[in-house]
């Protein structure tokens, strides 16, 4: 059974014909139990009423726990729909078809599924192996500008914690990938997805058990910047800026050179993502969003933070004066390389 | 935090305090969120309702991952409660404290959670590995005979799969047992939960992948006798039917001997267990529930039969006819056992 992104199902409007034809080319080794669901996209996707819907359209397809369940989709679907096939019969076979630089990039070849519930992101969900994760290149063409750039936040905060090279790629070349460089793209999503895959294999803790959130380098404020921007933030916007104020962080916390801190916000600003938002001035929601991100993973407080390109730190005792010196820096250096970026507006938001 | 059955906080009206001073004498080690939420207990647990009712309280007692959800009742209300812990923050830490024969016996050691939904039997839940399960045999004492006898079906069912001494004393000590004799029970439930517990270790196949299901003799009709019953029948009741049942398929397909079927259903019946219900007779309604039965688990269908006592073997291919058949047979046996029991009622429903 397939489900497809309502995005992605306009953008791509043969799509759901395509998919149907070819597996009645299969014969006998696959049956469609339907023809494709569209589901609508974005954060909505991650509300209560889709699960229900994509339950229920599980149901009554009566697909049993062998049978595949096939997410076409940016990030939001994929892990609506992958929370579903997670617990119907304890657990159909998902294979994950991403079709944002995000998800290709990051979430789509992680063991995560969720939805938000009682107003908190990611609060219901589990941790679910997918039987496959399929990149194809082509989707990206139809992305917006916006969402062309979303997955290269994400692409950035992992060099930045495992390697140089590729943060140097990164940097070298952040104008050319906003300018759209299809293979230069590919490249870099690729990259993107292997240390994120890497790290699952190898940390040694890949249904996060421990305090530690290695990989969450800037999302302890991204989360809280998405909710309080009421999800007009996208996801990939909202790490841009967490990894922005987390490399200031870095430097007052441990001594993160001052020259790594401004070549991360330029490459962001680069790549045409924002570095920060005005929100980040609401110092209460922001501080409650470290009690949330805390909450989630459960212990100590612990965030992840950098000593150099590389050499990630985990950082207990975070306090709340930090952090406001550190949004007040970032939005004296934001306002510095205004000039860098093509006028860009103070919030994101518009 | 702490979910307690309704009948076990009825049954032992002073435990909700008991555990709130046993927790605020522990001092810093430990901290409730809250007083012990008590919940219904019975198949009504496993309803959606319910669900949303503990992820409400869970969600409102902003517990961590880290936290700890104790679940104190019979299967139902572990299975509801588990399945809330084990998708809030992509799963708490569960102690699963079971208070019936039958949850300690069999379910509250295993790796599984669910609940009802869509008319179907455990159509939404996930594999999930408890922190920890705590058997009190002290409760035990406050079960209503008819409760008191629901775990020894799945003890007989593990005894018959696993361990031919241990079906030998069942059948030995079918009155005994039937007549509350305590030590027993608990040595009994001792040996059904490791059996049960090794299985799963040493299997090879703990969450369910392939399509055999052995562990799940006489299960494949008491799942569907439970829903036919609207869940009059309890599980450990229409596994003591579904049993007899399989008992005498064995017979048919597997020349398992019919001195065994006979000693099954007189050990059966002497524990004041039903071995046959007029529900049987619905044949068109018994043989959906095999199909059901396949599509939990998906694939080809496989039901686990025997061919002796402790030497299970896998059937696939089984034709409506023979289940009409083996029914016809049991029915028989049953009239012609019914002197042995204390003149049960031709339906177990009454």
């Amino acid at each position: 059974m397939v489900f497809v992104d309502e995005g992605v199902a306009a953008a791509w409007p043969r799509l759901c014909a395509q998919i149907t034809q070819y597996v009645e080319h299969l014969g006998d080794a696959a049956v469609l139990a339907r023809t494709p669901v569209i589901i609508g996209g974005g954060e909505d996707a991650k509300n209560e009423k889709t699960l229900a819907l994509v339950l229920a359209e599980l149901a009554t397809a009566r697909l049993c726990r062998q049978s595949f369940v096939i997410a076409v989709g940016g990030g939001a679907v994929l892990d609506s729909v992958g929370f579903a096939a997670a617990i119907v019969h304890r657990g159909l076979r998902l294979i994950r078809v991403p079709t944002t630089t995000l998800a290709q990039g990051d979430s789509a070849v992680g063991v995560k599924n969720g939805i938000n519930a009682f107003g908190r992101k990611n609060f219901i969900g589990c941790f679910s192996v997918p039987w496959a994760v399929i990149n194809d290149g082509k989707f990206l063409a139809s992305l917006s500008d916006r969402d062309w750039r979303s997955g290269l936040a994400e692409a950035l905060k992992v060099a930045l914690l495992k390697d140089i090279p590729f943060f140097e790629q990164l940097h070298a070349s952040a104008l050319q990938l906003m300018h759209r460089d299809h293979k230069l793209m590919n490249t870099v999503l690729r990259r993107s997805a292997e240390l994120h895959l890497e790290h699952i294999i190898r940390s040694g803790d890949p249904f996060e058990r421990s305090n530690a959130r290695p990989l969450d380098l800037g999302h302890w404020s991204a989360h809280k910047l998405e909710s309080l921007s009421r999800f007009q933030l996208r996801h990939g916007e909202a790490v841009a800026i967490g990894l922005a104020l987390d490399a200031v962080l870095s430097q007052l916390l441990c001594g993160f050179p001052e020259r790594e801190v401004l070549r991360i916000i330029s490459s962001l600003i680069h790549m045409s993502l924002p570095v920060y938002d005005t929100l980040l001035e609401d110092s209460k929601a922001v501080i409650e969003g470290l009690e949330e991100f805390r909450e989630h993973l459960g212990g100590q407080l612990s965030i992840t933070l950098l000593k150099d390109i590389a050499k990630p730190v985990q950082v207990s005792g975070l306090r709340g004066e930090v952090i406001i010196h550190a949004v007040r820096i970032l939005s004296e250096i934001w306002l510095g390389m205004s000039n860098l970026s093509d006028a860009r507006p103070a919030q994101a938001l518009g």
